[in-house]
């Protein structure tokens, strides 16, 4: 039953028996952590293959990839992910081992050189303004702030972010230049953006010539059941709506071989792609095209990526399904806590009775059980309700998932009496 | 004897001459490349073990390689070359495969945030302007004019560069936030900074507070003769002159391993590190430690840098030695061209006959020998007496490199006897 219902007398014995089932987990000395979204020894292990890859340095094209050059990426690669995002490979570059500078390096070239359709730099502008669908990526609301960028939430929905708000927000105001969006499988609610809502951002009249969406499709191959879900097409849905410039895509190997070294992709308009190459190249010879060799020849084909997926998939379900069973036993019908079930991606989102997530965050610290600070998810940290915590079961084992898990559920519990209690 | 003391008719002869040279050469349909400073296969194949490596994935301090963090880069590859580099390792940092991007972010980084001791963001002075040493790297050049900072050239002379001209330039002028120098075998002139001159420069008064020398160290430890020469110990020298936050020190593995695949390093005073590394954690997560741990593996201590450093040599000093021979055989004592004989790095700097180096470049050009265009070590290609050549003889093989210098003394030649001729 809801606790809101309990009697006086009935909630000083939960309130009792709480405490001393925390007291309980804190002797435990545990120490379990599940901040950030890592992958397990055991997915890296995974794609070990590529510890002794590549066979030979010579791309399928001739290319001698040990040398400098090829701005681009290599093709071989490109021809792999491009097929799996859904992009023309010429739409599409290989980078670096981290699509975050990436993401980075666009804003600068924003900010420094104007966008291609910028009437003068970013940074020119007496104001310029995001919109940061909530909860969201922490690195991205840090990066706009660093950058002295102003940060507007509006409401991340099981379609997508509010539309309507977005488009009502941009149509008037030219110093809101872009938005941030994860897609597919987002970060940290695990909804995707359906082909309705792409629609509507690609194609909602903005103030701002330059608007820009940040497509940040980072889990865009992270299915976690047999249901793979589709991406929107959004370089085509722009394409059609007349602002084929607005989107632009970012995706990584991060998460499917190793996190520290694997290669991230930008894909965009045609336009934008030779933008940013000419920026590009007053800071670049190419990138590592020996890595991007070693993918290409470890992956063989877009299949391969797939069959590869599935192997993640088999690691990583069952400790979303025990954060999922765990939550239901312990929380359920208690009216103190939703949570999200992500059919993919690396997180759970889960929201505890408003006013107390920074108390379960500091009660499970206290008992050796590590979580992504409260507010995490907002801008500069800030969740208006104190509600949301990330929740990310991918690094630890399953059976520290589990322990990890039940910990989380006493502290919620006894946070929410707490709160009834004042 | 020199050209100009020739009669009227023996320059008419010898114009007959070069120009049926000229014309055989013509037609040799040749096609050698002296454009860029790329290693050759034979060096690359130095470095083929990195293909295999490492074995394992488990770094010395037990850190696993596979995934993400460590944004200082691997401790046991930055023992090796703080060592090389003689820094402390606390000041060093290892990045991704370009120091040429690190460059670039240090440069956006002062533009977007301001250096430690700016008074605002670079991006808001009105005007910023850079020393230049000439000639020097096309690549520094374009990098600050797409930022539209303003370039300063100053002689580059065999001790480093104009020191005196230097300080009189920045002592009043609060515009000029730093300037470019490369230290070691300087690109293209070979030359490199004494301990006398690299003392100025850290120690000169400078009217902008947060004055920066970019100390590009690319080729600190590419020597091509049993002299080694040792790089002034600028961090500690301009630590002992109060100005520990003017230096930023870069360097690579580019054209020790693999140029594509290496790795990037940066040094720089404590305050500095902190500096850079917060703007970077902002889009970064840390670089590629399995690269990082490849390399520490292949190179095992600062001694197997330098016996890896021995072998290149072997391969390109030769390549160096014919470009002297083959110059001083065919251009010695006419008064017609002079070059430098480095003894380390990747380039050699020819001065042919003022007003003809872009005719030499289009004469050697139609005869299939493409060199670096005429200008190219000068900001905005812009050589004021069209004399400087950059020369590149690393990559072709050696029969290539005396055949491609063969032809261009005598592209040198026709051109000063038609510069004579007019």
């Amino acid at each position: 039953m809801a606790l809101a219902d309990l009697s006086t007398q009935e909630l000083a014995a939960l309130t009792q028996s709480l405490r001393s089932s925390y007291d309980e987990l804190a002797s435990r000395g545990l120490k379990l952590d599940l901040t950030r979204g890592k992958p397990s020894a055991a997915q890296l292990d995974l794609s070990n293959e590529l510890l002794s890859l590549p066979k030979g340095f010579t791309a399928k094209d001739g290319t001698d990839t040990r040398n400098y050059g090829g701005l681009d990426g290599l093709l071989e690669l490109r021809e792999i992910f491009a097929e799996l995002l859904w992009v023309d490979p010429n739409q599409l570059l290989a980078q670096g081992n981290s699509s975050l500078s990436l993401m980075q390096q666009v804003l600068v070239d924003c900010l420094l050189h104007g966008a291609v359709d910028s009437e003068r730099p970013w940074a020119a502008e007496e104001k310029i303004r995001f919109v940061c669908p909530v909860p969201g990526y922490d690195r991205h609301f840090s990066l706009l702030h660093s950058f002295g960028i102003e940060m507007i939430p509006v409401p991340m929905r099981a379609d997508g972010p509010d539309a309507d708000a977005i488009a009502a927000l941009v149509k008037d105001d030219p110093s809101i230049k872009g938005m941030w969006v994860v897609p597919t499988y987002a970060n940290p609610t695990g909804d995707t953006v359906t082909q309705e809502v792409a629609v509507r951002l690609v194609s909602m009249p903005t103030a701002a010539p330059d608007f820009k969406i940040f497509w940040d499709n980072a889990y865009a191959l992270h299915h976690l059941t047999e249901e793979e879900t589709k991406t929107a097409d959004v370089l085509s849905l722009a394409s059609a709506s007349g602002n084929p410039n607005r989107p632009i895509m970012f995706a990584s190997t991060s998460k499917i071989t190793f996190a520290g070294a694997g290669v991230a992709f930008l894909a965009a308009s045609t336009d934008n792609i030779a933008w940013f190459k000419k920026h590009l190249s007053m800071a670049s010879i190419g990138p590592d095209k020996i890595n991007q060799l070693r993918h290409a020849q470890f992956f063989g084909d877009a299949e391969g990526v797939r069959a590869h997926m599935r192997k993640h998939a088999q690691i990583i379900a069952p400790k979303f399904e025990a954060v999922h069973r765990i939550l239901t036993e312990r929380l359920g019908g208690q009216d103190v806590a939703e949570w999200t079930q992500p059919i993919g991606g690396y997180f759970v989102s889960l929201d505890v009775v408003p006013g107390t997530a920074s108390r379960v965050v500091e009660l499970a610290k206290e008992a050796g059980i590590a979580l992504t600070p409260a507010g995490s998810s907002y801008p500069l940290g800030q969740d208006p309700d104190d509600a949301n915590i990330r929740l990310a079961p991918t690094m630890p084992p399953l059976e520290e998932v589990e322990t990890a898990m039940d910990g989380v559920a006493t502290c919620v519990l006894l946070a929410a009496v707490e709160h009834l209690a004042r």
